[in-house]
């Protein structure tokens, strides 16, 4: 952050008291950080609704007995190799994995790949978690 | 706003620019009211997982059709008049009402409440939303 | 509910047991009840995206001192009639309102008039909740 | 899926049909997959609310020119080895990096973890998913 402005705001003091304590308690070492990342959080929101570039995480739990869903989930990302950056694979148990694939890609996209392997038989739960490119924030 | 403080934040400027657009967009006059309000709604998430006091607003989708469950919507609101300070009925065609009932009172037991009346046959959604009494905001 | 139709679903038996001991929690009677809330709920999320008719709940809480602001919110909602069912006003306290303000028309020009009141100098917190119009649910 | 129940639901013949077109866009081959994840999807809110095992997705963008970071991230996630499966870091450009870390544990372990890394300096964005850990779903 080398290049750093300095901008003003005028606020409550009793809800920077709260806000202070509240970012005390979540780990923050000082008020510009916790307030930029308020900011950051916000501006990714419209860079989803605006189907923007976009990176994303996909989460699934499954069985690994199921027949041939890892294969299938393989090449469904094969498929689509240009928006599927890396994938993660976790033993949870004997029965259980936890499969996390790393996505980017327009955000329209990125949803409709997920939507397509979350509803495979076998795939038992899974959450999309979309996030900025990092770009400009 | 009699009394205010001033603070100062430190922020990237290709990022404050984006937030300018953003908030602008959204309709803010000013830099200051809209950082506030992200602080404030994450001051309220904290609210919420820490039991605390809080108002809310249950709104729910009914066919009024249905035999009795008008009545029995406003029987349970009865018994809880201690969380319910209000609600309107809205006619929304001729088979189906939005009713939207006001809460106070401790986060857990507002969200009982709520899951109570939106288990009933017949109301077809609903959707609590739990904000803040406003107190020291 | 005159006409139903009964449709069959297989399930894991562990699974099974495991939602009827979390749906008597929530206060569902029966199973069927508590799938249809299930299935009800995906479809707004739809309808949402889709930028179709919907209903919805504005909450806002503000300070009533704040110079004009009630009077502002309402021309706000004059102005947007054709979109404003109703509006019901609580006192929390001395100082703070809850403003509870029932919304109908496409999700996007809903969203658009709720942005316009919660980013006014003084709305302390809002949240806007868009739920079905009922139809076909 | 050796051992499955079949059970009946009631249900109008409208909602269904609309639920038809619904998961048929989603990707789904048929309703009873669709029923299932939608419940297991309602047990896992459950898991989280009652602080029970889960496993969880950390996704974290953050500038890797940043002093130090990717050094300190490395030692809170050793720190807590024993909530931390795995880490999967990925270039998105020049500067930014996506980095997963894969969690398990009780969700307010997991929850308090994430908070810690994502309150860091230079961690730009992040968002903590919590999903099952798999077990009875």
């Amino acid at each position: 952050m080398a290049d750093v402005t300095r901008t003003g705001v005028s606020i409550e003091p009793g809800l920077l008291e709260k806000f202070d304590r509240f970012i005390a308690k979540r780990g923050y070492k000082n008020r510009s950080e916790a307030l930029r990342d308020l900011i950051r959080e916000s501006l990714i929101t419209e860079d989803i609704e605006q189907n923007r570039p976009v990176a994303a995480t996909l989460s699934m739990i499954y069985d690994h007995h199921r027949h041939d869903l890892s294969n299938k989930l393989n090449q469904i990302q094969h498929h689509s190799h240009e928006n599927v950056l890396a994938a993660t694979h976790v033993h949870l148990d004997h029965d259980n994995c936890l499969e996390v694939v790393i996505l980017k890609g327009r955000s329209g996209d990125v949803k409709q790949l997920a939507d397509h392997m979350l509803s495979m038989r076998g795939v038992k739960h899974g959450k999309l978690v979309i996030t900025s490119t990092g770009r400009g924030l």
